[in-house]
């Protein structure tokens, strides 16, 4: 091992927070060599855009569009990834670790799906993988669960983990306006995609709490066992009557383990949900985000930060840098197993499935305003088991009109639930599905 | 370099803190392994008292009065101190990290005092020193710092870091009692030490942020620098006015990096502060600790957890455990200075003295309820160019009675402040010195 004079950065894509990593290398560069012991030196970017201007200076900085040639470079020793998507990604990714060279990489949709194959390919080629910037933008959860609460048996993780719903939820709570109308705000602000989709339904943070499920609980990587539903459907008069109730409804990643008769399982769901308008995660509003994560001994802790955006994002994948860049000045990788526990611990955990879930439960039904309508909806929740803590009517329709009638459960079954309201849609009187959300009353 | 089947763990000091220690090796002994890739092993205990029962299973542990014989002993890979103090303790650390032994330490107070010469032992003995538990128990925000957000210039610190002064202050809010009903309670309820002075009075709290401080700017320790002033002053006036004008009032460790005309320094105090009671850090009820950290790159952080305790303060503990178990198997140290800044540049940095504040303040004045009193109090403020936000006379005394005038000023010059404050301590109708208290509006 020679000493280094400098460590050589290579960039692949030179998007937002492309851009973002040069500026916090360059501004930074005096605290990251203060802490690292070198300078980081970014050496070479590459992008198919090689035109636009960043307003950023590249002077000395190789620019062109071969990813390949940037990642075989010898004067660059660590690459990151900020190009997102799954094939191309995925091929420079493992040609990079392949290679013995290190890849820090905000890219949770690749590792959620790919994890295993990328961590693999990490191990053989003895280069580090590094992803703090792929949950909760530049707070430091990840470092957090993997090293911080390392000595926990970890019980859940609640997530504020996609910026673009809670600004779309506090937006609605607090202007009072419909999801289209606020989501069409915050598409023009920027705080939406114009295909909304990915974050609005939930896939974002499916992705997320994949990762922190994972490390949680040394599980495998299981996306696509996990349950996801997003904010569409949520409504004023679900923000306002959760708010009567003393709540605020969140789009959360949610994670937690569970022993049935010495059978451990573990939940993994991302859903609006409400949550007691009093604990910490219900005051984090707008675009930030926020991690709550209950350790058997720790107990109660919450990380909060900004969960996107150029800056903050650049902040976790500096730090990353750093953290790798040391192991290359040591000439030695595999410090830390990226999902906590070693993967030759790591095991499948089973999925507890919804119908499982027990909980207090809001549920608002659509119904004639009619004589009736309401001893029939009680009726079949009390032959489901299903007891009700309150019940409004919310307002009066004209004749033959339909109006929401919101209930608050008492702990029930999940699948009872569902049952009870299969029975219950299919009355005359129901003239749309009924809405659930669930209720987290231990945060 | 030879395969380690496990690690042995000394624990010198088996208070409460040690049985949590010993508590978290035991019972979560599989995620240990399972992260770590072998059994941290508790080999050996030391400490005084060798009777009293801890409730915790010993078998296979030898366990003796002498502290020199654990360090020195072979099968200690890591030794763990938990005795607090500045001297033994400092002999001890001195001792084991000359002997080339990882040391896991708890104690702010010694590391304040004396971390330079510490930390400079580790290097030179080639073994880490590791002290997360030090600040926030469980809350892993001195691995944050010092590499989550490393890529950071860090604009400043605001920690509730002291866990008695957060449940005393919560309990006068809630309860509207004195300070002293509160404290007796809190000492019965075993929330604070029978001479609680090291909590009150703020040095507890000095300690940590004066390594806060340190972590954050790259700045030397400079304990003996803090400002420091407790909570024996505040009164529920003080407390009720605070909630009227949509503040709360938290002991805070304060640190903040400030440059004027081209020089740099830091602020470094801890004190009774209002904050605005919409603030996350203002939710921060009862024992719980958090610490807001601002970084250039990330904006506004925050970290949430339980500040003390056995088991939460023991997930510290098992996680440094944890990391310098790793090094030791790696046969290397020194992978992240304990600072964050390496020792080579960490420079001394002059503190901002508090005269130089400038921000909003609250005043409590105590005068007698006499024509011309206010009049002759707000010309003086005004003399010095106090400007007066709000003023309120609380009540009407009897003939000749003092009553409390609280005033809320614009943002103003400390040194001002004092000035005015000196005249009009010395008015005949003012009869006791009048109380301060800081605000910080940009949480």
């Amino acid at each position: 091992m020679t000493e280094r004079s400098s460590l050589g950065v290579g960039l692949v894509g030179f998007g937002t927070i492309g851009v973002g990593v040069v500026k916090v290398l360059q501004r930074n560069a005096d605290v990251i060599c203060g802490r690292l012991g070198v300078p980081l030196r970014l050496v070479r970017i590459a992008d198919l855009d090689l035109t636009r201007d960043r307003g950023v200076d590249l002077g000395g900085v190789h620019f062109d569009a071969d990813a390949n040639a940037l990642i075989d470079d010898p004067a660059v020793d660590l690459v990151v990834e900020l190009i997102g998507g799954h094939d191309v990604a995925r091929r420079l990714i493992l040609r990079a670790l392949e290679r013995g060279k290190p890849v820090v990489t905000a890219n949770k949709a690749l590792l959620a799906l790919h994890g295993k194959e990328v961590f693999e390919a990490a191990r053989r080629g003895g280069a580090d993988i590094a992803f703090e910037a792929s949950v909760g933008g530049g707070i430091p959860v990840l470092r957090s669960l993997r090293e911080g609460l390392a000595a926990n048996h970890i019980e859940s993780v609640h997530g504020i983990i996609n910026g673009t719903t809670n600004f779309v939820l506090t937006q609605m709570e607090q202007a009072g306006e419909s999801f289209d109308v606020v989501l069409k705000r915050a598409q023009e602000l920027g705080y939406a995609e114009l295909d909304p989709s990915f974050d609005i339904d939930g896939i974002d943070a499916a992705h997320k709490i994949t990762l922190l499920a994972s490390m949680a609980f040394g599980a495998e990587l299981t996306f696509k066992e996990v349950s996801i539903e997003g904010i569409r459907a949520i409504t004023t008069l679900d923000i306002e009557s959760a708010a009567e109730f003393g709540y605020r409804i969140k789009l959360l990643g949610i994670t937690k383990r569970r022993v049935d008769a010495g059978v451990e399982r573990i939940e993994v769901r991302v859903h609006p949900t409400m949550i007691p308008a009093e604990s910490l995660l219900a005051k984090v509003d707008g675009a930030m985000n926020a991690i709550a994560v209950h350790g058997d001994a720790v107990g109660p802790t919450l990380f909060y930060g900004a969960g996107a955006g150029e800056l903050p994002t650049a902040s976790a994948v500096v730090a990353d840098l750093i953290e790798l860049g040391r192991e290359v000045l040591r000439g030695s990788a595999g410090r830390v197993a990226p999902l906590s526990t070693l993967p030759e611990s790591l095991v499948p955990k089973p999925i507890v499935p919804l119908g499982e879930l027990f909980g207090r439960l809001y549920l608002r039904f659509t119904a004639k305003d009619e004589p009736g309508v309401l001893s029939s909806i009680t009726g079949l929740l009390g032959e489901h088991g299903i007891s009700i803590e309150s019940m409004i009517q919310k307002g009066r329709g004209h004749a033959g009109s339909s109006v929401p009638i919101v209930v608050f459960t008492h702990p029930a079954s999940e699948a009872a639930v569902r049952l009870a309201l299969d029975a219950i849609d299919h009355l005359p009187e129901v003239t749309a599905a009924t809405r659930l959300i669930r209720i987290e009353d231990e945060l």
